[in-house]
């Protein structure tokens, strides 16, 4: 069962700058950034009521969300739904037919567990499931 | 101030399909479904936790979402934040440099009042404030 959206992760070019827009123009401040040295980003996490926006940079080259940047421009890139059981929720979507990029759960930021679902098996949407370490409900 | 994600909206090319997609792969039913004649677009709401999935299909040839899906396919669409005040939270964006789609809230949905940021002003991101009628914090 999925609880929430956990958040809505969004590809950007400058870190920095889009942490400045969110905060002037939308008023919303960043809690943490970090490094995700195995997925060759850096995020900021912006809390907001129970989700939280994701700004997402690449750094590195052959960073996936390099090709997304380059493909679409800065845009929405995902979104997680939070959730219990990130291997129920993975073999329900599998059962109704879904593609997977993740056949079981792995390790996610923050001692979570993620698995994705490709975007053609979700209206074009990249689709993250998390089962949050030590957060009520997912 | 903004209080919540209100809902993130999804562009699809066949409601009926994307409603079984969310309902069969992801769990998730809708509540209601609206069309919205002035915008030549059909939606379904799908609630989880404070917030909700709209799936958006377009009804008429010159719906702006006919124009998104023809560059872009199925794909997120925009982001809505609830607020308790739409004037307020354009303002804000406004003078810290946001190009607004709405200079002043309008008339949206379920008696609500509504006003979008463009995207270029917030990461590529079409933004949407939305102050509920009769929903506490927005």
């Amino acid at each position: 069962m999925l609880n929430r959206i956990d958040h809505i992760g969004i590809a950007v070019r400058d870190l920095d700058a889009a942490i400045q827009v969110y905060q002037r123009r939308l008023g919303l401040s960043v809690e943490r950034r970090e490094r995700v040295e195995s997925e060759g980003i850096e995020i900021a996490m912006i809390p907001i009521g129970e989700s939280r926006i994701e700004l997402i940079t690449p750094i590195t080259p052959d960073s996936k969300v390099n090709k997304f940047l380059e493909e679409r421009g800065e845009a929405l890139h995902h979104v997680a739904y939070a959730t219990d059981d990130v291997g129920g929720a993975l073999h329900r979507a599998a059962i109704a037919g879904a593609q997977l990029l993740d056949g079981t759960p792995r390790p996610g930021a923050d001692g979570s567990r993620v698995g994705f679902v490709h975007p053609r098996s979700c209206c074009g949407v990249l689709t993250e499931f998390v089962e949050a370490d030590g957060y009520p409900g997912g």
